[in-house]
């Protein structure tokens, strides 16, 4: 299989952990693809027209994106079980999962906005983006137990993948602060081998 | 249940899409949320940090977000079968819910560049924004004589909402000329009583 990749993205991350978890990773080659909002990938294209990463090829050629979809594939294919088969812990997993991919989505255009020029930004954006950061991170300080007594699966990947992000790219807010119990959830999710292996890696071309 | 809805939300649309299929329609109270991307709807950021629709609460409090997470559980609980069982079938299916997904995404943040002031536009989000609107519509176009051939999902929903919606927002785009096996397919889709009665309500308070 080959994997669309790119050493900085959240969403490949996520794909990374699942592969480093399932034990899998050498059935995959990563081939490094540069996208970006305002430069679309023409080589990239005919794998995924909205031309955004991960996407992955199977061995037959067939394309398939997008990160939750992924990581659902090689989980089924692999059996690690990151997705939880009881449908009720199942549907959690998967609320989670869209939690963190909405977060990482919103963190994105954050990251954006923040770095255009300053009359081309638009403030109410802006202070949006800001509100639902913290949105999300109360919320998660409230889950915080309950994150730390799930096994491992999809939706902490992805919740996990969001606050590590936060680290990356917005080091200037201090998530950490009135949220003691996220903060040590993430501290053991930043511990965990896969997790370690797929840090967003600076010296990469 | 409670269903955070709107009426000209594409997102929202696929999940009433999904009810009517299933019948189920009655057991959801659609409230009337409005969100918009520079102003977070605080009564809603309890059940979704996010402030995004759709987001359903079901009968036990428990609040599940995104529409494709609202999808497949109500197309579980009713047994509707719009997601296959068959593993190949199901993974296309999920491959072009995520298709249309993100084709939406990149949609919805098309008309909000388009709508800026002029001083405030980035020029080229605009320029990738089309080229990946028309990269989407020919890879559809290749794929039509499938979509004609595969039962309703919500694969297939995902797509013919995300091509209601470029008729709705973005009518000055000529997205049928060169493309007639796309236009017969959502011809028909646009002609399902599931999609006729969640059509856009322009009278819609």
């Amino acid at each position: 299989m080959k994997l669309h990749w790119s050493p900085r993205s959240p969403f490949v991350r996520k794909v990374m952990i699942v592969l480093y978890e399932a034990g899998i990773e050498h059935q995959v080659t990563c081939v490094r693809t540069p996208v970006a909002m305002d430069k679309p990938n023409l080589d990239l294209m005919p794998d995924n027209p909205l031309s955004k990463l991960p996407t992955l090829v199977l061995d037959d050629g067939t394309a398939i994106y997008d990160s939750r979809v992924i990581c659902a594939y090689l989980d089924g294919v692999a059996g690690a079980g990151l997705l939880p088969a009881e449908p009720r812990a199942r549907l959690i997993a998967e609320r989670r999962q869209a939690l963190g991919d909405g977060f990482l989505d919103t963190l994105l255009l954050y990251r954006q906005e923040r770095n255009k020029p300053q009359e081309r930004q638009t403030p109410a954006w802006l202070s949006a983006f800001g509100l639902k950061a913290k949105a999300v991170v109360a919320a998660l300080e409230k889950e915080a137990p309950e994150l730390e007594t799930t096994p491992f699966d999809l939706g902490l990947i992805s919740i996990g993948c969001a606050l590590s992000y936060l680290d990356y790219r917005f080091a200037d807010l201090p998530w950490r602060d009135g949220h003691p119990a996220l903060a040590a959830w993430h501290l053991r999710f930043n511990e965990r081998p896969s997790v370690v292996r797929s840090q967003p890696d600076d010296a990469a071309a």
